[in-house]
């Protein structure tokens, strides 16, 4: 427990305390108490910046100097990116061709030093597999890192912090930082709370992983929830499955609706990987009635041009 | 000082009190420290239940009883209708035929009594003094009523609460309740902070009033801030008058721009006449240059299938 409050501490100075949100429409709705704590606020637009930084605060200095390295399209690239800027160190971040252009642009805007490859996981492994030899930058993986899955748990602290005795929590499920993290806070901070995933039915290998008690993996990736398209790895599905009660999984058309619903009532941009959160309590309201709820809005990085509704 | 802390305390059961949330980049790019009082979280997307719930709190029992009467398409209508379900007053609320229909479904969402009118000025007007006169209700003007306008005033005060040493707070200027209102608090709780207003070029009443020292109107109304097509009234207007440093005109083109940054960049869906404000800073740069900054953020009432994006 102390080991985890230090987690928080040592990151705090360079992250946002996000609000918490809570709609009386939605209770009214969903005959649930339900609170948002809202990492679309987050620097960087998702709670990937906690994770990040805890990653680098971990290294030693004679690591520190020489950069960290990761591959990712999405918000792990913009947060290790910044996370390293405010450290002082360099980060090398290998993105796909396919990756879009705002993206990379928000890369460079935080000094990340881009690497394109071929849009093919076995390109952007060997990539920064190459950049790691040459310059002795640290891997750091988005999801699959120990001191990752830390530093995204304090997302769920700070929740717990400010409301106390949540019958559930529910976070999206993609490779599994974001819930290792919050089961591993919520089981030192409120053990009755218990700790709900949710995952879109088109990339549903969190689901069938808690089935078959390993890691499966997904045929296609065909979801509007683009951060949710990972799998789980090796240090976080353990922790997913010891602590993880269930995952419920929504389709693509509840996913758009509870985007909606939070763009127009909460009135907050979130993307749609966060929505998949949201349309869990929607689906399974016998569950939740009555209940107090948090949900972690993990982001808000969503290109507003082009909106499913 | 006392009377508008008296004000606060008597509303503050009956409303949300609203993040203020503060975006590095932005600063950045002004060079100004700003914070977004964010009104667009607050009950029924807009600011306008503070005053609405102090108008209803202002009234005797026995007025009370016989309910209250607005004309309003917008977020009066909402806020007054709630404000009076809460205090278990009726709302009779005078909408405009052409008003959308998810604005009346939203009324009559908080049990709103609605009666549809023309389209005009005159046939709102007429049909609420008509609902008075058969039932004693009390008018409550959206923005020219003194309880009203000490009501909206409150959201400055919250932003006081948590901020202190603004050099400057902008607001929008519609009807001119809430410009009038941040006046009354800012002067007492920080007398060195100068109150700005922001208005559309297409409808610049308000800036057209502070040269020529009498109440101004707009000749047309065709802006994407719906919001702010009203004119000021003989409540508000001395004290805009007095208090109103200047009021900055923006484009539409800039209402568009800044609405467009604080939904990709706070990740908060605001509507254009909240973006009005926003607006402002990045026209006046020279002026906000090391300055801090607070912005009233009015509502985020907005049809999210119509985005000017």
């Amino acid at each position: 427990m102390q080991e985890l409050i230090a987690i928080f501490n040592r990151i705090q100075p360079f992250i946002h305390k996000t609000p918490i949100l809570h709609s009386i429409l939605l209770d009214e709705t969903t005959h649930a108490q339900v609170y948002f704590k809202c990492e679309s606020f987050q620097k960087t637009g998702s709670f990937k910046i906690r994770g990040a930084t805890n990653a680098i605060l971990c290294l030693s200095d004679a690591q520190r100097d020489k950069g960290v390295v990761t591959h990712s399209s999405g918000n792990f690239a913009q947060a290790l990116s910044l996370a390293a800027k405010n450290l002082g160190v360099k980060a090398y971040i290998v993105m796909p061709s396919s990756a879009p252009e705002i993206k990379r642009k928000a890369v460079l805007g935080y000094d990340g030093i881009v690497t394109i490859c071929e849009p093919t996981l076995e390109a952007r492994e060997q990539t920064s597999t190459k950049i790691q030899q040459e310059t002795g930058a640290t891997f750091v993986h988005p999801s699959n890192d120990v001191d990752v899955i830390n530093g995204q748990g304090t997302a769920c602290y700070e929740l717990l912090q400010e409301e106390q005795n949540f019958d559930y929590i529910i976070a999206p499920v993609g490779g599994g930082g974001l819930i290792a993290g919050t089961c591993l806070f919520a089981s030192a901070f409120s053990p009755n709370t218990i700790v709900i995933g949710a995952e879109p039915f088109a990339v549903d290998d969190a689901y069938r992983s808690m089935q078959s008690g390993k890691i499966e993996t997904n045929d296609s990736i065909h979801t509007i929830a683009d951060g949710l398209k990972t799998q789980l790895g090796n240090h976080n599905f353990p922790i997913i499955l010891k602590s993880v009660q269930q995952i419920i999984r929504v389709t693509e058309k509840e996913i758009i609706a509870a985007m909606r619903f939070v763009w127009e009532r909460l009135k907050v941009t979130i993307e749609p990987s966060s929505a998949v959160a949201v349309a869990a309590i929607f689906k399974e309201t016998a569950l939740f009635e009555n209940k107090k709820v948090g949900i972690i809005i993990s982001g808000g990085n969503v290109d507003i041009t082009k909106l499913p509704f």
